[in-house]
Parts: C-alpha cells; sequence; structure tokens
C-alpha cells in the first residue's frame, strides 16, 4: 500500500502546486481521496491509469476539492470502461453530477455506485474489497465534509511446506501449529520453529485522508494508531484565528492530533498559497510531532509501520 | 491581436495536449473561447492573469469544452474579482453552473452577464467593446455547438501634426484633409502628401474559432476573409465516415473552409489522440491552403494580415 499526493495547493492552484487529490495504490488498484481539477492529469504525470481506480472518496463539495471529478468520469467514458466505480461523497454529489452534461450516470459507459453521506452520519464503512476496507465520519469544516481511513487486512505468513518436510515435519498438525506460530518436534526429534519455515506476517496498516477541518474528536478517531496520516495544514498556527474563521487546521494543530491519536507518520497537505515552501509548515508540525513531512505531489510514500520503513529506506 | 492556443487535445488529455482553449488577447484583455479541465493551470503557464478575462465564448457542452469553467469561476471569486464577466455560451450552460456548488452565480463576488444562445438562432453580436466586437452562429455538431468571429475596429492613421506645421501645413481644414489622407498646398506652395505626415491606417482584423462542426455554411460565413482562422481538424480525410459520424472535421474539411472563405490564415486545433504527432493533419490541410498551421499550445500567433504577419518575421 502506497499513496501518492497528486494535489497539495489549497483553494486555487498555485506555487507550482495543484488542487486537492490523492491516490492510494493497494496492489495495483486506486482509491481516489477527492478529486480537484486537473486530477486526471496529475494521475497521467504520477504513471497512474484511470482504469485502475475502484472508488473515489470526496470529503466535500468546495470545487477544489472535487471539480476534477467531471472531467476523469467523462475520460472514464470516453476510453469505454466498464467496471463498475464506487463514487462516495456527500448525499448531493450524485445529484450535481446529474445536471452536468458529460457527467451524468447516463453519460457513463460503466455503473456508478454511489455511496451517500448524509448529514448526520457518525460513522460508515464505505467500500471494502479483499484487500482494503475503508470507513468514513463526519469532519468538521464550514460545510459537510467527511474524513476517511483506509485499512488493510493483516496477513498471516506463508508456510514453506517444502523446508518443513525436509526438516521432518509430515503430519496435518504439525503443519497447522507452524501456520500458528508454534514450534513442533518432528518423529526425528528436530525441534522446527515457526519462524525456520514461516514467512513474516503482514501486519495491517491504515492510511487516514483528514481534509478540510478544523482538528476534531472525529478526526483523532480516524487517525487512531494509524500507519500514515493525511492532514490538511492550511496555515501556520500563527493564522489560527483564520483557521478557525475558515474551518481549516493549522500545521502545529495537524501535528496535536496525529500526536493524540497515536499515528505513526504524518504527511501535511492543503497548503495556502501563502506558503510558496511549505517547509515553515513542516517545521512547525514537527516541534510536536517529528515524524512529519510536507507533502510532496507525484512522490511515492508507503503505507508502512516505522520499522519496516526504516528498512525499505535502508534498502534504498 | 494576438491568440495563444492553451489546449488543442480533442476528448481526452494526451499526448502531452490540454483540452480545448483558446485566448485572445486584444488590449491587454482577454477573450476566452471555450474553456476544457485544466484551462486556468494553462492560463499560469501562459503567463495570463484570469483577472484579465472580460468574456468567456463557450462552443457546446461536452465536457471536454466547458469543464473548466468552474474551476475557473471559482478561483475568479477566491480572488475577489468584481469586475463583470460576460459568459457566452448554449442557453443550458447559465442552469449547469447553477446546479454545481462553487460555480454558482451566488457563490461570486462579480457580476456575470450571460449571454444565451438558442436552438434556432441564426446569428448574433454577442459580445461588444471599443476594442473588439464578437458575433457567433451556429455550426452543425452532434449537439448544439456555436463558432464565433471577433473582429476589431480598423484605426485612422494618427496625423503627425508637428510635422505636418514644419513642412506649412497652419489650418484646421488642412489637418482635417490630411487625416483623411488627402493632399494639400501650403501657403508656401508647398504640397505635403497625406503619407508624409499620417501614419498607416490599422485594418480591421478578424480572427474566428471554429470547433466542433462538420465543415458547414455557417462555419464558412464565421471564416469570411479571416486574418486568423482556428478550425477543428479532429481527423485526417482517411476518416472521413469517422468525422462525419462523429460530427466532426477532417484536416482536408478544415482547410476547404479556410479556402472557400478566403481567409488568410489557417491554425488546426482539436487534434483525436491517435495522432501523437499533428504534422500528419498540417500536412494534409497545405495541400488544399498551404497557409496553415497545426496549433502550438502556448505559442503566441498575432492576428494580422499576411502582409503584416511577414513584416513582423521579417523584423524577428
Amino acid at each position: 500500500m502506497e499513496i501518492i499526493p497528486l494535489g497539495t495547493a489549497s483553494a486555487v492552484p498555485a506555487c507550482g502546486r495543484h488542487l486537492a487529490s490523492v491516490a492510494l495504490v493497494v496492489k495495483g488498484r486506486i482509491v481516489l481521496f477527492d478529486c480537484g481539477e486537473g486530477t486526471q492529469f496529475q494521475l497521467r504525470h504520477a504513471g497512474l491509469r484511470h482504469s485502475r481506480i475502484v472508488a473515489v472518496c470526496i470529503t466535500h463539495l468546495h470545487g477544489d476539492h472535487y471539480f476534477g471529478l467531471m472531467g476523469l468520469l467523462s475520460s472514464m467514458a470516453l476510453t469505454r470502461r466498464e467496471a463498475p466505480l464506487t463514487l462516495i461523497g456527500p448525499q448531493q454529489l450524485a445529484e450535481v453530477l446529474d445536471a452536468v452534461p458529460g457527467a451524468r450516470d447516463g453519460d457513463m459507459t460503466f455503473p456508478i455506485n454511489h455511496v451517500q453521506l448524509r448529514s448526520g452520519f457518525t460513522h460508515a464503512e464505505v467500500y471494502r474489497s479483499n484487500d482494503v476496507s475503508i470507513t468514513a465520519r463526519p469532519v468538521e469544516h464550514r460545510t459537510f465534509s467527511a474524513g476517511f481511513r483506509a485499512q488493510t487486512p493483516g496477513t498471516p505468513g506463508n508456510l514453506d511446506v517444502a523446508l518443513a518436510r525436509d526438516l521432518g515435519a509430515n503430519t496435518y498438525s504439525q503443519f497447522q501449529a507452524l501456520k500458528r506460530g508454534e514450534s513442533v518436534v518432528t518423529a526425528a526429534g528436530r525441534t522446527i520453529h515457526a519462524k525456520e519455515v514461516v514467512s513474516a506476517s503482514a501486519r495491517a496498516c491504515t492510511f487516514a485522508y483528514i481534509s478540510d477541518t478544523r482538528p476534531c474528536a472525529s478526526g483523532r478517531e480516524l487517525a487512531r494508531n494509524a500507519t500514515l496520516l493525511w492532514h490538511e495544514a492550511t496555515f501556520t498556527h500563527a493564522l489560527q484565528a483564520r483557521a478557525i474563521q475558515t474551518g481549516h487546521s493549522t500545521a502545529r494543530e495537524a501535528a496535536e492530533v496525529a500526536h493524540d491519536a497515536k499515528a505513526e507518520r504524518l504527511l501535511l497537505g492543503h497548503f495556502s498559497a501563502r506558503y510558496p515552501d511549505p517547509a515553515v509548515l513542516e517545521a512547525e508540525a514537527r516541534q510536536i510531532f517529528p515524524n512529519t513531512e510536507a507533502a510532496r505531489e507525484l512522490v511515492k510514500y508507503p503505507v508502512l509501520h516505522i520499522l519496516e520503513t526504516s528498512l525499505a529506506e535502508h534498502l534504498v
């Protein structure tokens, strides 16, 4: 599982940054979080094919978060997509698309499964496949806005049956015990430890996408123990009053959410055009939560637990 | 007057090309023809500020020609534009925008003057300022589609009064006669010819924008004697059957329109993704109409009469 930021700007494209969108790639399939104007171009720049998108999650109906959806859907139809698409967003979204020639369900060559988040919902599972499950919760913005949490199931390690046989295991109960992580003694008296014959299990990983919002309890709930947390950080804390007024978060507040939720790693996005270099936001957040980065567009960020991330970086 | 192609692709962004849009710049003000997704990004890349846009002309409601309008309007509002904007397009356009949160008239900080082209109209002046007048006519596409013709008024040459005085002219009627292009004889018997003291007059220039359409009589009318004609050329003539089926033109057909209308210069756009290099379309059109180019995005094309263009190129 990895994410690729496609847009890190807020409101208007500026400073070379694009409008809100993050691609989550799980086993070659893509879940898109937000879809600002130009997302289909950024997908191309990232080398991601829109035919691999299985679901699109829209947080809220401010233009910078969804005006790219019409063009993306239209391009899917023009390339004769047939696979169903799950479209998750505020209740009104389906109705909006239905009013836009070229983006209507009737213009599509594939079925759209609309998952509508209604005002007053508290939490819901909005998407599930063998590889990922996504839940949504309402967050606190000027308008109805939702945050998302994507989780991969942990996978048990694989037993190398041939190796276990070579070491002397030969009964069903021995194989089962090894799979459970136990040790067994063979007929010849050899002790086989599970770690000798079972590959490391993959722990469940969680990616939380929270934008746009004030820091809030449901944000912290979405971010709980997240392997990777994406949190908007529109302003520095010096502009907290403006953040409150506009329903956004400061970098320090995003870091506090990461800290309180015991997230492993924090990526900041949704930067105001007043910060040509978001390093100032990154630096502010690191004072509270050191494992923070200001997201860079088109860079691949693995969603891996800290130890595995360190190993991966070590190998690179 | 010059134009800057912002997007030359048809249907989907491909081959590094963007979606339909052309900026016409007249004395620092911009008229936009079509507004595909990403137009506001391309305006930035062209160094054009959206605050300079006075009018947007939308040919028809296929997504590749108008999905960038929502984001452009939204960015105008977010940057607190106050100047009125004239928005010209199919009747349904205002209603579509009204259904899209973030792109509604009520979301704007400035007034929009909606000029609605209704099914059955034959021609109309849709915009007029001191510097340019724009007319529209219906063309022939799968859906309602309009073409546009922008014309600058010719300007009389300027009289160099000081020089005329030095040569001996000294009465109001002499100055008026020189301005009219006549010769006068001074009290001292010197004949002053107008060309000695009056700068060359600027002839009216015409830019015609025709996309999407089959070749048609109203297209030829829009293109009549055009200084610069933009005509869609989605396909080569080998695919004429497909052009007919989809309501588009081939490069040869675009050239025939330019030839029949006695246009001075032809720019081709709206290229199908099947042509990574539109040189093939350019070559085909040149067989009929030699003064043809396949438009390149972000290049400035002056709208000048052939002689003036030659001079300008000579000076460069």
